[in-house]
């Protein structure tokens, strides 16, 4: 039995799972993101309830919405997470359960659920992105998280695609983030439909019933996820690319001109054959992925 | 000892190795890049006189200039070495010589070089990128050569730097390569110079000698190589990238500005700290390389 969380600055979500079957689920509202003995003892709580009956829990894993240094088991500055800043979680919670526990960056569990028991399972190397009001990444090679030399592998909101395009939260300009994030699409929607787009759902409704703005719309972000897309595939060349977060919504209407503008741009034509996937395993994906991280 | 070849459309360079020393060397210009029968008994004679007095020769690694189906053993289609097309040239060689033959990616051979013998020797990922006529790169992990699920990791000349930006040979725009590459430099120089560039020694002096003209030439090319290295970095994060190849002459005038811009676009703290070397083993990288393959 392994417990998974998913700390957020929104939501936390956990899993009680055993082996591959999910035994209990929870999720409730983060009480708070900036006072950290509320969020503590909110997390205990989680922990808790999913333990509730279970005889022995091996192992807890725990994904962060948020930088964390994973070789010493640190968080880093997680913007929406603040109440967190610079603590060793997992050693907070192996001292009150006594149970084994590591912490994770919230995309790599999600990547990881997806490689091994999600879209991603018949894949040696499986690339994960989440599209949000961030965009994530991060790759899963052999069933294994592939950190990179400082962590930080699978950033690639932040590559650079448009020298000297649209500005980025970042500081620096043409990164694929502005174009494919939440803020970014509400921004190229807002030349569209010449007035303020406060909510996606809106468009991904019109898109469903046909409007041509909204196709239009998505077909330009599908284009610069293409690009994005492209350029991973030229670098690292993944056996397939996996899609999540609140963006994917508007699937299909997204993905089909992601697809075409991405075998456009790849120069390898075996690698032109590479899959893109929706993620499958919905909004528990990042707790189910939590229980599988291995130190 | 081991026989390594680099197979080139320009030359075949090769060695004969005792573990990780250099027993002979033998460098020849390729007698034709179009005639089968031709190189094919040239490539027989490198071997011949490689082997020379050696007992026994355990195994041969030849790189090849051009894209190969390394899981089949198969070249497919270099446009500098036509003759081999089609070819399962490590059957051919392990057929006349008796001996286990390994055919590469010149490219992945230069890194897998750098890797375990040469600038790369401390890392555990290095990313190796050529730069001459085009752009190649490669990865290699744990010293494996990470090839990838379609065979075609490391094409980053072909990574969109700035969309709609100036036309690659590849049919598509704003690629990394048109900006960076031999080719690409001089069009560069054409606008700064005012007149046609031959060749690049003539701008290297230049810079050596401290003009201005030259110096801020590569400054550009540089910024341009910066963005490259920085999206490599947020996408994979490899402990160190070497970079080799012609147009390394010119050294810091280009290796400056790019380590610059690199840290400028890449997001992760940690990751800003990526070493960026010039490659050490010279022009006989991609043979000793070829040694070192393994199936």
């Amino acid at each position: 039995m392994v417990i998974g969380l998913d700390v957020g600055g929104t939501n936390i979500k956990g899993v009680l799972m055993n082996g591959n079957k999910i035994i209990a689920k929870i999720k409730v509202a983060t009480k708070s993101r900036t006072d950290k003995k509320i969020l503590i003892n909110q997390i205990f709580d989680c922990i808790n309830i999913l333990k509730g009956g279970a005889q022995k829990i091996e192992k807890i894993g725990i994904g962060i919405a948020g930088p964390i240094d994973f070789k010493k088991q640190l968080i880093l500055n997680p913007p929406n997470l603040i109440a967190l800043k610079g603590l060793k979680l997992s050693k907070t919670i192996q001292d009150k359960f006594g149970i084994k526990t590591i912490i994770e960056h919230d995309v790599n569990c999600f990547v990881l659920a997806e490689a091994v028991l999600g879209a991603g399972k018949k894949y040696e190397s499986v690339f994960g992105i989440t599209l949000g009001t961030g965009v994530g990444g991060g790759m899963v090679i052999n069933k294994k998280i592939y950190h990179g030399a400082h962590g930080s592998s699978g950033e690639i909101g932040h590559i650079t695609i448009e020298k000297n395009g649209r500005k980025c939260k970042c500081g620096n300009k043409g990164c694929l983030e502005p174009y494919i994030c939440d803020t970014g699409i509400k921004q190229t929607a807002k030349q569209i439909f010449k007035k303020q787009i406060d909510s996606l759902r809106i468009i991904d409704d019109s898109a469903k019933r046909g409007d041509r703005r909204a196709i239009k719309l998505y077909e330009i972000i599908g284009k610069y996820l293409g690009i994005g897309l492209a350029n991973i595939i030229d670098t690292i060349n993944p056996g397939v690319i996996i899609i999540g977060g609140g963006i994917m919504r508007a699937g299909k209407f997204i993905l089909e001109p992601a697809r075409k503008e991405m075998r456009k741009n790849i120069l390898s034509q075996g690698a032109k054959k590479t899959k893109v996937l929706k993620s499958k395993l919905g909004k528990f994906a990042g707790a189910i992925g939590a229980t599988l991280i291995t130190s």
